[in-house]
């Protein structure tokens, strides 16, 4: 009980520091890039009037205008009447741009614009990725008991399945769960929230950021006039730091079934440093012992050049 | 010899497989996209060729105009002059942007504009982002011999320096060379290369895309008339990959590293699976056994748990 006490108090003081980071690095961002955004935007509106001004219009006035306003866009700053009222570097959006850092999913939807930022930018992610993980490996871990061990053993116990048929029949379960309450219900909400997505719009966004990909080209609370932005923009964030460690749990759990069913072997590269070895077999099964200490038992940790393989698998 | 003549073999077949897969879907997004980016860019060329025609130029017609202008530009389509005779869709750029997507990197600088590319989009990403994590593995699998355990082993031998000391030796070394090869020199040449991208800019570029964060305001063979384009994209795709690769090679030698010195227990949370097992210590040195097997066998692979740990770190 107390290592349970001591586990959840560890976990705690994770998620406590990921999130005074989050803060920290969210007021530097803010600190350094709302006066630049705020000079960029009067620049921009001075542009448009002077453009407005003109008697008439001539085609070369108006593509360097163009050039000038894809050129502030690149980094956020639109040119739009109604989106000039708000910043992107306020709190809640510096957060936001800050949670997309560390996690690597990296909208670009707003950037920093200057050099201090750039610089900033860097030694934050070099810090903060890790840590990132850190705190999403250490989530996992508390996890893996409750979501995968558990129910695979209750498999076992109440319906009387091997550990091979368990395991299989609980990724199945695991997968759709994750696909409805990860990506099939946060899609209808973001389709419910934001006027001009459709639903494949939000499955697209869903996937794209719960991949790492990160595209930017849908980015929720980003429309002029969103009602309680900040509190949309911190569910955002909160469902990406979720969804992300589920992916990494749905991975892990594939990874445990892969070394029940020997599905590592097949992927297993020949190389230099496995030439001498005496190969051991992946897996020693013990069908007739069902609880998880002997599940865990007896499945062999891999060889280095095995775990490289799921290290990488798992980003 | 046999076996490392298979694992070559084997290698070449995943690259060759790999760069197959990228084709593919290059051919793929061209096919869908191309129509729609050209049927996008015919409409804005009118829209602006119509506010050019008006005889005063009024704010709300300006307004209607950067909304069109501001919205193709997120998906990647330019208005200006400059910019039109290019498309984002030819053969180099798909080959990029289905790179970018399976990498994860996912600059977001051009993105899918109809629904069938968003669909197809997901389905690509969701069978690439695993294969081409299995192809780094097996390329990090590859090189972990010559760049990591050939030399620590080197150190010992030459130097007469303990497993522990050539593995902190070998590690800095890595990570000076890696910062010049992939972040410093790289830098140098897209500053060179890309007229409007300070050392900064390129190396803040090189940085956010290793960590596959890829922000994508500054992506390179983007400027218009850029000579070599589709050799140049060619070139960072190779740039990208190779430095991935490096990533993953620095992420394994500092697992191999934390190891020896147990740092591993350091990060290790208590959890409940852990409980009722007998820990056995992580690492059993043999100081004296100095061949990269010995060295290999000294080391116990971690319990699954602390493979959790590095499977995500390892991101």
């Amino acid at each position: 009980m107390s290592t349970a006490f001591r586990s959840c108090f560890v976990l705690i003081g994770f998620i406590l520091a990921y999130i005074t980071y989050l803060l920290l690095g969210a007021l530097v961002f803010s600190a350094i890039e709302r006066p630049v955004e705020e000079t960029l935007k009067s620049d921009l509106n001075s542009l448009k009037a002077e453009l407005l001004n003109l008697s008439c219009i001539n085609a070369t006035a108006l593509e360097t205008f163009l050039e000038k306003v894809l050129q502030a866009n690149k980094y956020g700053v639109s040119v739009l009447e109604n989106a000039t009222v708000r910043t992107n570097w306020d709190l809640a959006s510096s957060l936001f741009f800050a949670n997309t850092m560390v996690t690597t999913v990296g909208y670009g939807h707003t950037t920093p614009l200057s050099d201090v930022g750039k610089a900033f930018a860097i030694v934050y992610a070099l810090i903060g990725v890790p840590f990132t993980m850190l705190v999403l490996t250490a989530c996992v871990q508390r996890f893996m008991h409750p979501l995968t061990y558990g129910p695979i053993s209750m498999c076992q116990r109440r319906a009387g399945l091997q550990q091979r048929t368990a395991s299989v029949v609980h990724f199945i379960v695991l997968l759709v769960l994750v696909v409805l309450c990860f990506f099939v219900v946060p899609a209808l909400v973001f389709s419910t929230i934001e006027e001009t997505w459709s639903f494949l719009d939000s499955f697209y966004f869903c996937f794209i950021s719960l991949c790492t990909i990160g595209l930017g080209d849908f980015v929720p609370a980003e429309k002029p006039g969103q009602r309680l932005r900040a509190l949309y923009k911190i569910s955002v964030m909160v469902y990406l730091f979720v969804g992300l460690m589920i992916m990494f749990l749905v991975l892990r759990t594939f990874h445990k079934l892969a070394d029940v069913h020997g599905w590592t072997a097949f992927f297993q590269l020949p190389s230099y440093e496995e030439e001498d070895e005496d190969k051991e077999p992946i897996i020693e099964q013990e069908p007739d012992d069902e609880s998880p200490e002997a599940e865990k038992a007896s499945i062999k940790p891999l060889d280095p050049s095995c775990q490289v393989s799921y290290n990488s698998i798992n980003r």
